[in-house]
């Protein structure tokens, strides 16, 4: 990577540490620390009905729009785990609190792992002490950062985008509840625009329902996931709400094609795209349950254009469409036109990584929407079936 | 199989040739008739709005409550094949119907097989014209019909239940579109019970609910699903609605387990019951949403007592819940309380080929429902990742 990462913007330290909380002795603990002079912040949780421990503190810091810092842990979740779970949480940002001299209230948590074991305290609270104590803003800390909240991530994922006097930064790991129950999508993303917490979360919202919320690898939803905005203000600048959301949506579409590249098991990387729908929300269910049918997903990986199993699966959608008037084109090539097969259908080339699927439902109605997903493969269920213990 | 079948009951004769449909050169064509005296019937179809050429056909044929016939081929599902697909069914019907001598109106077709692919009407049309000439009542001739319909099931299913002086039998194949592009869900019940279509229909619908719509291999449904259930009246028996019930469902119910457990790839046979919900569709929403559930499924087939991957798939179920006080056992014992983790959770053995998985959501309200569902396996990846060409 060549990305500044999360200290590109001034007025970011970071650090990242191994607690110990990994088996495997890689490194586990980070802290993101914004040294203002201004605290705005933005946070999207998961809408998953079960969260874990750090997700619950984490809304209640955001709630006023402030934040100074955000600690990390990859290797355990920390969900599930009953009061202890949030006791757990709130003395690991204490320890940070203390560490930095900075309010508890305004610190948030994000972990990563495996979901029903409780946190190793005593690592943790050593590591929060340790990595405190090692924060600076090179890349080689964005970088150091980043690596520590991987699970079973293969490669860092970092972004950067370079406005006119301010830039934004980010780091991310994992994609959807991609994991062998090692769950969660992190994102921290940082800034040095200044701009009102009210402009922060709008421009996140906005940017994370055209990246990460149409990327769906396997459908499933982590207790866990979390997408933070920290704004330093230390650039002076304030941009446009245009440059802003350019800016911000540039960063999050960097960091999702990093997320679906090295999803678990991924040998192809599947675009859906579905129009002709009366409205986009009725395009996006459609493209949703397209990208999540496994028998679509077993012939992507078999690269196999099976255009029957497009409308199959379709056809299922809570979305209005004419099932006599259904097209679908593979790379561009049409294999299916009025819900009937275009000869030569069965020879259109899907041997490449990516695979562009575009689906038309035929009402003539003006709905658009698409969807990222990945294929079903060998290696996504050797990965998923190990053992957790 | 010991079970009869479809010609157990009075009243039925059924055959099956070798029409050249597959290219393996498996029998492919089966036919049903039902000789009186009485002729209603009832039928379940797909909910999936793209509809084969045959169910169209059926769903009209059936329409009044009254089959004298079904036609069924294998290797085929004449689906999105356009006007000529549906001229096709028709076709085929008018030969059967020629042969027989029946009003071409009183005959149902069933198609399973390849999606998207013209049927070869020269090979069908001799096919239904050879069957029409082998028609037995012996319970050969009915294995030969079961057999004729199977696509990549490894195995025949028939079934029967015994009644005073009457009897229901059947035949089925598939598992909701659980085939490799070889779609299909096809099951054929008989009876020689005298009773109204519309206490039929209410009968069969009612153990379909129970049975087959608690069956989810993949979450899949295919184009061409149908459960058609025929009454001769030739035993001169009426049964009770009770006697009547029970049969069906005990009959529906032996299917379903058979297809369950030849379903593609399957390794583990698995039972999710929910409870602990405010209605039994809530519950069954759950239930729905876990078996659906990739990770989930991956733990499965690898005996991972990994429960933290029910609560997160649970969580994202449209079901009220709550999120601190859901509990979970595996075969009867308890690894999960107050959404918090049971010690020994881990060390629950899960080896075996069925496992049952039960979860109660903590509202306290008597919400309950179970499906039935399988593992995610490398053989499933396998046989739907194979070129449908």
């Amino acid at each position: 990577m060549t990305a500044a990462g999360i200290t590109g913007p001034a007025g970011f330290s970071a650090g990242a540490t191994t607690a110990g909380i990994k088996p495997s002795g890689k490194p586990d603990m980070a802290l993101v620390v914004n040294n203002g002079p201004r605290y705005e912040a933005a946070a999207v949780f998961t809408r998953n009905r079960v969260v874990a421990s750090p997700v619950k503190l984490s809304r209640k810091a955001v709630a006023d729009g402030q934040l100074a810092a955000i600690v990390f842990n990859s290797g355990n979740a920390n969900a599930c785990n009953g009061p202890q779970g949030d006791a757990d949480a709130s003395a690991l940002v204490a320890e940070v609190a203390h560490s930095l001299a900075l309010p508890e209230g305004k610190i948030a948590a994000c972990s990563t792992g495996l979901i029903g074991e409780p946190l190793p305290m005593e690592k943790a609270l050593a590591g929060a002490g340790a990595v405190a104590k090692a924060l600076g803003g090179s890349t080689d800390h964005a970088h150091a950062a980043a690596e520590a909240i991987l699970t079973t991530d293969t490669v860092t994922k970092e972004a950067a985008y370079v406005g006119a006097g301010w830039s934004v930064g980010a780091m991310g790991k994992g994609v959807g509840m991609m994991a062998p129950s090692l769950a969660t999508m992190l994102v921290c993303l940082t800034t040095d625009a200044a701009a009102s917490a009210a402009a922060l979360q709008s421009t996140l919202d906005k940017a994370v329902s055209q990246t990460f919320n149409t990327l769906d690898v396997d459908g499933s939803t982590s207790t866990n996931d979390t997408v933070i905005l920290m704004a330093s203000g230390a650039s002076g600048v304030s941009p446009s709400q245009e440059e802003r959301e350019t800016a911000v949506l540039a960063v999050c579409s960097d960091i999702a094609d990093q997320l679906q590249a090295d999803a678990e098991g991924v040998t192809k990387r599947v675009k859906i795209t579905v129009e002709g729908t009366v409205t986009d929300y009725q395009a996006l269910n459609a493209a949703r349950t397209l990208g999540r049918d496994n028998l679509f997903k077993c012939a992507m990986f078999g690269s196999d254009p099976n255009w029957g199993r497009v409308l199959a699966a379709v056809g299922m959608a809570d979305a209005e469409m004419d099932p006599e008037n259904i097209s679908v084109y593979f790379n561009g090539q049409p294999v299916c036109r009025a819900s009937t097969g275009v000869p030569g259908a069965r020879e259109v080339d899907l041997s490449g990584t990516d695979i562009d699927v575009y689906v038309d439902l035929g009402t003539g109605g003006t709905g658009s929407a698409f969807v990222r997903t990945t294929d079903l493969s060998h290696a996504y269920v050797e990965i998923n079936s190990a053992y957790s213990s």
